[in-house]
């Protein structure tokens, strides 16, 4: 199996917790003889320090000749006084938008070694299983007109969605979930919004082509509530783009923290793969950061990008033997549980290796 | 003390949580010897059979005559197919625009005698006490343009706001903070949105005028994961519209129930108040439905609307005894303690009128 994959991997804590995954992917590669080649690109902030875009034509030309891309973080608080179009972020927006990908998929799973550093009772989340579907290329993120007018001091955004935009999100929605436990929990605030109606109406006419799928709506205002209330009753989760970004992350406390959870992004050209953690500029360098985001990420492209299920479940479980026998990094110490050991980013990535 | 209080019951559960309420604030009249006058007004879905508006031109002027509005809940889902602005909430919407509040006041506080109702570990909940303050009258919910055109099956709605409507909730927030934690967590998505750009200057702007007041910005999708991991670090939450719905009701959780929230919304002409919840049409007239959190609204009346700051306080130590004493509507049960007994609406509305 080849597999070009480009590393984009961006600011704060996106370098030490990417090199981490490609370690990783280069241990499976061995094991498996796979030939795996990286072609590393500029993204984010350190993009525009270096180049002034923050997606610059080689990087969008790299990503668009490979086979998957690994983005690490992007963001970085020397840019906050820009506007969206300007900052790091906006890298971010233009290579999603670039490689065309609009299904967002986010895991959500408890892990019974991390069930202290939830705040959420052992019992909540004892077996949760939740995969987000995210609309990624739509809503409030791309919508025009955009623009704060700081002569008229008003600013605008706009949620937009066409009905073929979310039949496609939500194909992909019922497929992952007809693969699973064959539930679609679809989130839209229908009450108040005509693009949610729009959702709504559409998703549940898709719904009609996957029998065996059972299919519930949720307002997101509710929804926010459930999903700490009973996370269990939820197997797919489908949503827009801005509702799937508050979702996924506040699910985030289901697994003990953001820095565990991975992403994958398919449907366009080339599928984008990005841990769903920021870039962290607070404890960039220090070794704090958790990889193992970063490293699921890398098993997602090994399930979506290159069909290796096989070798993705082996990083999986290697994830969890490390979780079993006690390594943390810092972010995950939380339960303070003797027989734990609290490990830099480095040697968890090495743990992780060496489960393999 | 004179107070005419209109009383627009509303749909599914909520005539009977709001007759709760007022049956308390009738005791409170009479035990203070004050003098308080109910004018009852159709809103929501009921309005819409019997007068075939959501909000009918009667309960506008009722409304509009009365110191005070006491909604119950608006939503019924034989409406469920109809555009926004031909369903039961667009008569909530268009009371709350009409009226001009433009600060939504939403405390969420973990009472002890309920902890073991949150999913949330006891050590997290523990002296939570935090107050949202949502903005009401802007953002996707009152932007224009906003469209379902089914001919080219394209959906739009507009997030809008102007330095004006920020300034005004955001003063609101600083001055709430000021007689209470000192410190204002605004909620933003400023890494993508030119809205929330607009939102974030103009907070810190305002700030300025309040040195005793720290400031803090978050973006929405980590606040949704903060407050779930460490409610404790936020006193007052400033939010735009969507953002305070979708925030407000996950933090229900650390109450352990959305039936126990009151909110008031402020800075109109006429003061509105409503529990949180919905109308809950599943259990409506089954006895069910949790009236706390109507009778904390009818507190929230004497504090806002009549300045009767002992009265308030008085319902909500009523309240705590009665929560203490380990009555409990269903919602709230889930702890399963010994001691407890469930109760009805009505019941647990007579407890709270005789802990009085
Ligand atoms: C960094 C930001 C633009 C991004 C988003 O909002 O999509 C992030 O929060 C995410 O969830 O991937
Ligand atoms: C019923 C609905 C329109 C309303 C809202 O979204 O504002 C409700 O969810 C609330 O929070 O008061």
């Amino acid at each position: 199996m080849r597999l070009k994959i480009a590393v984009l991997a961006g600011d704060g804590i996106g370098p030490e917790v990417t090199r981490e995954a490609t370690n990783v992917l280069r241990a499976v590669a061995e094991l498996g003889g796979h030939d795996f080649t990286f072609v590393d690109g500029l993204i984010g902030g350190i993009a525009i320090t270096e180049t002034g875009s923050p997606l610059p034509t080689a990087t969008l030309d790299a990503a668009l000749d490979s086979d998957a891309v690994l983005l690490g973080a992007v963001g970085d608080n020397k840019f906050n006084s820009l506007t969206p179009d300007k900052r790091p972020e906006a890298g971010l927006l233009q290579i999603r938008q670039a490689l065309g990908g609009f299904a967002n998929l986010r895991p959500s799973i408890a892990y019974k070694a991390l069930s202290a550093s939830s705040p959420l009772r052992p019992e909540v989340t004892e077996n949760v299983d939740i995969l987000f579907v995210r609309e990624l290329l739509g809503g409030l993120y791309f919508g025009t007109p955009r623009s704060w007018n700081k002569e008229t001091n008003e600013a605008v955004n706009t949620m937009r969605y066409t009905r073929d935009e979310v039949v496609r999100v939500a194909r992909v929605a019922f497929e992952l979930a007809g693969k699973r436990r064959k539930k679609v929990t679809s989130v839209d605030k229908a009450n108040v919004l005509e693009v949610s109606q729009l959702w709504r109406a559409t998703v549940t006419e898709v719904a009609k082509d996957y029998p065996d799928v059972t299919l519930e709506h949720q307002l997101v205002d509710s929804m926010a509530m459930h999903i700490m209330n009973i996370p269990r009753n939820f197997d797919v989760v489908l949503t827009e783009n801005l509702f799937g970004d508050i979702l996924s992350d506040e699910a985030g406390v289901i697994t003990g923290s953001l820095g565990m959870l991975p992403s994958a992004t398919i449907g366009g050209a080339v599928n984008l793969y990005e841990p769903v953690h920021g870039s962290a500029p607070d404890i960039a360098g220090t070794g704090k950061a958790n990889p193992l985001g970063a490293i699921l990420t890398a098993a997602m492209i090994l399930r979506y990008s290159a069909n290796l299920e096989q070798d993705a479940r082996a990083i999986e479980q290697a994830v969890h033997r490390v979780l079993d026998a006690g390594y943390r990094t810092a972010d995950i110490a939380r339960g303070h549980m003797s027989g734990q050991q609290t490990v830099t980013t480095q040697e968890m990535g090495k743990r992780v290796h060496q489960a393999l």
